[in-house]
């Protein structure tokens, strides 16, 4: 019989059902969307209106906000992550079934897991390596000697250049490219002369890449996603860069060559990292924020202008030109003043 | 007998001829480059002296600006949508000869309307659905249940993820990713669990999207493009974002999740705008602005800094750690200056 | 015999050796990872002290800093080319054989040189030309009467929309797309009338244009990019955009329709620049930086916020709302001391 009862979530996800354990619930959905036969979950105190509300069945909800809440639900240590689990029992992934289909072209020299897939039309050069069920969508392109380890996922349209490797259960989301040469350039007299790049790109295992976002190989070193770290779609991570382990990137990010980033770390969204920089675990970079200098330690950074109707900026701004003068002129007023009142009675 | 007179655009476009409505011209050309077998457009009071200098042999200009035109002319109401219509005339899109390219793979469930056109290359999975007229170019991938309404155009290499569905007379430009995983991460423990994405990707008619742009799919519920919305290349579109009908979105630009963005908005090149926020119908969003909050009311909103010299703005930049102590400053001498004054003769 | 000696590398290279002349190294690397049996270099003072600790076998040096190299090592005028030159020398490009792959569907039209490389499920409309020795890595599609000089490399899955022209020599890396329609809109009662874009895209000699950027195609002239220039990766070239010769573009920068930039110029990462902007020969733009009007002469141009800890972020941005108000307050303090000077015995 198809869905589960709050025992069996219970079971599956490590928790304590409140009231009917027994009533079978047939999906998942957001607190404003659910239905009395679907589960949603109570993120925090915040969502706690939005939770009274709600049509959902049952929540998933952490021990301190049990008490307050009236429908059925299931007591879990982190209701975001125990969320997270039951979207996966509710909707698991389609069985896929191994094969090379016939329309793709791998070099005689690639060796492929008998149980990978492999979809129409992806191109694999000489020497590569594809692990056991791992899937590889329909136009990727393997460079020669890439390795895939076990249980990856490319999405349709991914580009690996030579010589990159993955772990396992790597993701990488259509249109990323991996490998392509770093922006490496040395000045010749009256041209630009490429760098050849020799290094390689490693991304380690469980990382996951989004839709279009390129990281370029190293120059002569490899360049380095640690295991765990989830990029976001569009950003780029240039040559040589060190990501740490588990660190996030938000959509648009760029990282320019050389800098390392720790682990742990979170960079919002459009953060503008500047090359050969260090960047401390744990630390925070707020969206949008130009970051100009190493971060020598964890903490939250920011750099952005706050939003103003024009009118406002365009009269703000024209002062930005002037702020060394008109701390001048706060300077000259504080020497006079104190001169005015050493003179006054 | 090619090309089209004064007389004959007039009916096609909707204008009055003025000056040699017989005349037949060959094609389109900006003011600078025109012929005299060309015709050009005044977009306003600005483009006058160009005009006025233009070799074009006709011009398409509006009734306020026609008494001050030299050359033959049509007096439209909208010069500029005149303007695209007449390109349109003298340029029509070539034929194309409908049917399947037989390196196209399509799944024996989907549903590919009679006089569409599939190209080489493309993967077409369970149970899509493509519609009448519609063009799929070389190298696409529409997963599985993907619907794609009539009249549609998608350029090569685009990636539809499965579960999106595109209205009547969408355009997809090259690379772009529509439906790819949302950056929707758990933390447990101590590393981030992916939640899997179950939403999907709804584009209303009239959409256009530009090259490698990203549209995210939604975690739970859909992310939603609403009909006549325009968007350029290198876009993020995060999950769950929902974006007005005929709102025109620049370059480059970073939607981040749950956004919602009005009708009939105008969001710079550049911008980005954080997660969980309301944008007002018709607001204006600057190029390169950060939008760190709601804007409730319509408007043109901007947060940039203004260029200098780099020396200058190291000198201004300096101050803007300190701004919060200069307007201590400026307090204290404002406390100051006026014990002094009350105690002044 | 593999490798090559110091005495062969000054005559490839045009350098000098000082120290054992006839010892063979063979290969290259970074002064940090270099082996006794690898060379690097120096690319100037800021790297002695690492060049000192290296176990590099030899290095390339300029004269002025051979003195202080105690390691056998080639004296060049120009450490970083001539080690390009030697990457290049070490690792030889693979070689190709040429020829077109039975998977590429090619229009019965379109000319092939017959030593040009066209890989797997390649894709190229009426009339393209492809020149001498010219490599189409698997996947790219070339829109009709698309022109692509001698030597050029396309790396997989790159998109040439109709029309577009590239000079010899040219790179294009993954995922770029070249071509696309420029984001050319007018309003038209009650929604956007999409202008069509009958200009194409020029490419000169020597360009190259990184993963996932995208370049638009002209309205009505061309877009154009001119010989040497060099562009990063996820990079926007709006329609009708000119790039001088020689010009360096880091990744993520935005460059807005019909602005020219000049030649010998360096945009930094990210930066933004509008529409309808001239900028001069030679001016550099700092990563991250806004260019809101035009630069009409050489020199470094800025416009970042610094960065901060988000609480000082959080007080001082504060201000940034009121500098026209602080601003106003210390005219208001300078008129009132004056007068309190003048009263003052």
């Amino acid at each position: 019989m198809p869905g589960y009862t709050l025992a069996e979530l219970g079971a599956c996800l490590g928790g304590s059902p409140v009231g009917d354990a027994g009533h079978r619930y047939s999906g998942v959905a957001s607190l404003e969307h659910a239905t009395p036969e679907q589960i949603s979950f109570v993120a925090g105190e915040r969502h706690l209106a939005a939770a009274q509300c709600s049509r959902a069945g049952a929540l998933l909800v952490s021990s301190h906000l049990s008490p307050r809440i009236g429908q059925p639900h299931l007591v879990v240590a982190n209701p975001h992550a125990a969320f997270a689990r039951a979207v996966g029992l509710f909707h698991p992934e389609p069985e896929v079934t191994p094969g090379i289909h016939p329309t793709a072209d791998i070099a005689v020299s690639a060796q492929v897991a008998a149980d990978a897939w492999i979809g129409p039309n992806v191109q694999i050069g000489e020497n590569a390596r594809i692990g056991a069920r791992s899937r590889i969508g329909a136009g990727c392109s393997i460079g020669a000697h890439g390795l895939i380890g076990d249980d990856c996922l490319l999405h349709p349209n991914v580009t690996l250049y030579a010589n990159c490797r993955l772990g396992h259960r790597v993701i990488l989301h259509s249109g990323s490219v991996i490998g392509s040469d770093g922006f490496g350039l040395a000045w010749d007299d009256d041209h630009w002369l490429k760098v050849p790049h020799i290094g390689g790109v490693v991304i380690e295992d469980d990382v996951e890449i989004g839709a279009n976002t390129t990281v370029d190989r190293g120059a002569l070193d490899d360049t380095l996603i640690e295991r765990g770290a989830k990029l976001d779609n569009l950003i780029q991570v240039a040559h040589n860069v060190r990501i740490g382990a588990h660190t996030a990137i938000a959509a648009c990010a760029a990282i320019a060559g050389s800098t390392r980033i720790g682990a742990h770390c979170q960079i919002g969204g459009a953060a503008m990292i500047i090359g050969h920089l260090e960047i401390a675990d744990r630390a925070i970079v707020s969206a949008g924020t130009f970051v100009g200098k190493s971060i020598r330690e964890a903490g939250t950074y920011t750099s952005v202008q706050p939003l103003m109707p024009h009118a406002d900026w365009k009269r703000n701004a024209a002062q930005l030109r002037h702020l060394d003068e008109l701390h001048r002129r706060i300077k000259e007023l504080e020497k006079k003043l104190s001169e005015l009142e050493r003179k006054s009675p």
